[in-house]
């Protein structure tokens, strides 16, 4: 990296940074709204990041360098730092005592739409501070959604680039192409949020409730206004509602686009769509009858429940309308291989997500048919294309280094004291951005409020390197990468 | 499949019903030499088992089919079949009170070497029994390096076929290097039971512990005939010499086999061998580090446990010096994770393989690096040869249908009951034919007697698919497989 890299680095992290210290100016005037005295608390910090932020990018402002694949992974994960790390200040300094540790892994969790929280008593917390976390997890989601949009498809991270809008597209001039769906996407994005804070408000929740879990149901990112997440409120309708937005917020974005954009009913074909639609329904269905014999309960609610509760893991939101931990052996073990699946991709949801699977799937296929006619010519198809070996070698690489990863996180964290459940599930919820893991201390009745600093960075570690797809983080830990 | 394929493959299931009826004249003398009245059960079924193998032997004799791949997986598929179902015969009929679920799985696990047993109260049983339980172990081990030398790479499965003798092997006259080859790999073969046999019993064994203990550990299958495994002999050199004997035999034999015939030390350079001496290292040395200053245990011990322990659990024997699972929460971990690893191809050990961790590790890097540098050209190495693009997707395949089938497993162990811990560990430690796995009633001091035959059945599939690397089992599923 050369010096004028490293200079126009640094000045978007200060962008980012003036870009983060404007928002917190919402929760100053909720805090206001509110008469809590927490206003104080984010006003300086606005202040001080934005000076701060200003003065850094005034100081290294320059001509755009040569933008390169480097300086676009440089970038990106520049990107998540800074917004994590300025993210946690207001969050260190309120007056919840968090340790930087704390504060750190609580931003973290809000930015890459995870969900994880530290905090316990969020019934009586500041709103100001509330606002924050469900802000963090909202604008972390549009982060997100825009990386795999735009940034993540020329990086060729994770194969998403296989995902091109739409063949025909590629004879479109390039910017009002980008134009026009930049509009729809942020179009949609808000959208979505809109109408399901009002569907919330309609359904029952405060005004206050209906945004803040508007803005972490459209994020799949799962922070709650409440300990007791959506059990606070036992209301069925809500239960509903929350499970087709996440459920349609964990669908590609990209062709959510094309259909509004273009009218197109056809761009809903994704094989991933449908996949992802199936395990889903799997998984509920599936519990939902275990509940219903081994519990004796009735149809309807074990259904709700289940579509809720897997909907939200699948989505990689993470609330929980009741502790499914306590379903018995059936529902944890699901929800702990639900947790390494995850959505689709192109959308705020984390995991190994559907297209990947459908490859997958195609590999095991034809390679057992090759294995018959080792001279047969059998293709690997994702609907109607053909899914080249380089494409199958992309998802191979992003799985051994997911479990992988996994593996080794695990065991950090039984070396940490952590039991078996809590080691293996704490890991894997980071990396696929879920929120709760299974047994009593991260289950979905718990929270990360005893742990501290090392497995708390460790945690933050794994849900950036999820949340960026892995190999974004990972290539710039590469030695080969800093060599000129 | 046509009627004279068929045909063929009934004669040699008959064939090898017929040498496992006169193995079975062994436990026969063994219990006759004790003075156990147990003899007349062998003495029977080997009768009976001979005389209808026999029978059908001779009513199917005819010439031999056109041996093709997919008779190749049919044979696999009904020798392994047999050998399961004729070892549980006497198993069945024994005085042990075995369901017909139990006795088949017992037999599975032995004859697959896993060395799960649905058994307690080892130590009062008849000595016959105990026999024929570590003799299925020898030969099942004998078997599955056989099958990985000589018809695997032929059905291409697993990528085993990568492994050729040697380059310079091609030249050679195929029949006569078969020969040597083969007298080589059955003299290595009994040559180390002897040597593990003396081994033992010079170290204190008494001279049945010191057979029995020398089938089972050259097999790494694990089987013994004490309920507290080598923890029933309080003494460390047993623990040292059955270290070295199942980390020796968890190496691949072909390689073995080329320094016996060639004398050639250059054979031992494969990579996976010392892929596998290093994890196997660091998972002893860091358990014996933890337990050290967890629990004030001194080194030494220490070392020696740890040693012992991951060397069974990753040569897939599956011995226990101790109850490794109470030594709190890493080992607990660094077990769990150590039963996907397993040892090293073309030998008697299990699990995912170290060159399969070795290839992965190789796509990870150069995926890495071809993200920086798109259009440069990066070739996965195992050791001086190239890993070629279809080797890289057959390791794919192999390891997504591995974790596939441990999830499955895992949920539907989960939906009949078990905990986390036990559903997500007894289907690994099935898979890769390890034996125990975490939790208190599968761990090392624990046992599967308390299981109900579903379960029973599912696990013995799993032991079965993992022993045949998965896709020569699966590809036998397929419709396609059956088309003519």
């Amino acid at each position: 990296m050369n010096a004028s890299q490293l200079r126009s680095a640094i000045y978007i992290a200060a962008l980012c940074g003036l870009y983060l210290s404007t928002a917190m100016l919402v929760p100053v005037l909720v805090d206001v709204y509110y008469g809590h005295k927490d206003w104080k608390v984010f006003a300086v910090c606005a202040f001080m990041v934005g000076g701060l932020s200003m003065t850094t990018a005034m100081a290294t402002r320059s001509a755009p360098p040569t933008f390169n694949k480097r300086m676009g992974f440089i970038l990106v994960n520049v990107l998540w730092a800074t917004f994590s790390l300025v993210g946690s200040v207001p969050l260190y300094f309120s007056g919840q005592d968090m340790t930087f540790a704390q504060a750190l892994f609580e931003s973290i969790s809000a930015i890459t739409t995870t969900g994880s929280t530290v905090l316990s008593g969020l019934d009586h917390m500041p709103p100001g501070l509330l606002v924050w976390r469900s802000m963090l997890q909202w604008l972390g989601g549009i982060g997100i959604v825009a990386l795999g949009l735009f940034v993540l498809p020329f990086l060729r991270v994770g194969g998403v680039s296989f995902f091109k809008m739409e063949s025909s597209d590629t004879n479109d001039k390039p910017f009002a192409r980008l134009a026009t769906f930049t509009r729809a996407f942020v179009g949609i994005y808000v959208g979505f949020t809109v109408l399901c804070t009002i569907s919330y408000d309609v359904a029952g929740m405060s005004h206050f409730d209906a945004i803040n879990h508007a803005l972490t149901t459209v994020a799949t990112g799962g922070f709650s206004t409440h300990d007791a997440s959506f059990g606070y409120f036992h209301n069925t309708p809500l239960l509903w509602i929350s499970t087709f937005f996440m459920t349609v917020c964990s669908l590609p974005f990209s062709i959510l686009i094309v259909f509004v954009v273009r009218g197109r009913l056809d761009a809903l074909r994704d094989p991933q769509i449908g996949v992802f639609l199936l395990y889903l329904l799997f998984f509920a269905v599936t519990s939902a009858i275990y509940n219903h014999f081994a519990f004796d309960i009735g149809f309807g609610p074990a259904l709700t429940h289940g579509m809720f509760n897997f909907a939200s893991i699948l989505s990689t939101t993470g609330y929980a309308s009741q502790d499914y931990t306590s379903w018995g052996p059936f529902v944890v073990v699901a929800a702990f291989v639900a947790t390494f699946i995850g959505g689709c991709s192109g959308s705020t949801a984390g995991g190994i997500k559907a297209y990947r699977l459908v490859i997958m799937a195609g590999v095991i296929n034809t390679g057992l048919k090759k294995l018959i006619y080792p001279n047969a010519i059998y293709s690997v198809r994702y609907g109607r294309q053909t899914v080249d070996i380089e494409m199958q070698r992309t998802v191979f690489l992003f799985f051994s280094t997911y479990m992988l990863l996994w593996a080794l996180g695990s065991m950090i964290m039984a070396a940490l004291g952590y039991d078996f459940a809590t080691a293996t599930s704490s890991v894997i919820t980071a990396l696929s951005n879920v929120g709760p893991g299974v047994g009593d201390l991260i289950g979905p009745s718990g929270n990360f409020a005893t742990m501290q600093a090392p497995e708390l960075y460790l945690l933050s570690l794994m849900m950036l390197l999820g949340r960026l797809e892995v190999l974004s983080v990972l290539v710039v830990l590469l030695p080969t990468f800093w060599r000129s």
